[in-house]
């Protein structure tokens, strides 16, 4: 965990701007098409998952190549999410604070302590 | 863009683990329940955009609201994909420099610069 | 099953049809659009079982509003697949019955009777 | 349109049945896995038209083999979703009617024609 110990969202940012910019690709890039992307690529992670019972889904860890697999699809994903980011100036840090201070309202611990129950079954 | 320049990856990690640690939600979150829960969120985003055309998905950030709403879903795929990396000890930004390595093979700037061409396409 | 025994595949294109034109609907509805819709209708079929075990799932049938919220989904699913075959001239049994042809090849029932394996992990 | 003009609801649920039971494969689709399937699928057609402007999408119709390529996918989608309907004892006739009665009344022409706008927005 090496890297994720010393990177910060903001030089995520900064590379995949690079990786984008020396190939024009700004022009492709609004909001809706980088969100299909998005929405595309979490497919792809869980099509990996798709008729696993949860002893085949450890497993998959434990398997170098599909473990690369399952790495690569999450580098996609983290790829298109902070690229919509980077380009509508969006703090991704601040959002996720400011999303799981509404979530610890939406689901308080002495209510869904050991629950799998949604905010509004409860 | 003050925390995207300060936080880094790692600390996003501690902070869901603790939330996740608090209400015991070890027990529901295999890497496929938490794929489902991520790609039903990258779906929820792509929600918003849903019918819009270009000019209409520019102007969904300039009004406060909507933006909220973008970033709250952009925030739930950050917490379900880094609290897969955080249970599975996957280094995210690892995973995105082998990947954007590869990409870099795939699609070589002289050949796709300013194409919206797949890397089989071409 | 009394509809679903009386009415053909054709009909219901003939109504989907019917309801997008009195709306003047066609500007909108591309396959790409519709994609992107049959995609997050699919989503929101499966937000439906996040987070629940079997059981749950299957009590989920024996509660009326639920069973009602399931095939609500299952319907906006079926109308934005059956809207595409309509705009461009598909035949969905047809296609079906082309796809299940591969499969019976990809699939042999001596190699996949009782098992969860893809067609590439045999 | 031959087959569609032909072919009612009851009957493809009759046939991916015997398909399924030949491969003893009940014991894998309980609804989640098949709205996980459903969802994933959905998202492969997507993928045929990502990146692809307006005019390009609508190429694709004319290119022999990527109009087969939709068509499969669009064949996974219905395979899926009227296996649900199968297992689970729905009129997916009876259950698009009701939401299009729905619909009706969320969409009324008059309010409605031309317009883009989601039912809650206007």
């Amino acid at each position: 965990m090496v890297k994720d110990q010393e990177i910060r969202i903001h030089e995520l940012k900064e590379k995949i701007k690079d990786f984008c910019d020396r190939r024009d690709w700004d022009q492709f890039h609004n909001a809706k098409e980088l969100a299909v992307a998005l929405s595309i690529e979490a497919s792809e992670l869980l099509e990996i998952f798709r008729w696993k019972n949860p002893q085949e889904v450890s497993e998959l860890f434990n398997d170098k190549n599909k473990k690369e697999d399952i790495e690569d699809e999450m580098a996609d994903i983290l790829y298109f999410l902070v690229r919509i980011a980077q380009l509508y100036n969006i703090d991704l840090t601040e959002a996720l604070d400011r999303k799981m201070d509404k979530n610890e309202k939406k689901y308080p611990v002495d209510k869904f302590k050991g629950s799998n129950k949604k905010y509004n079954e409860v």
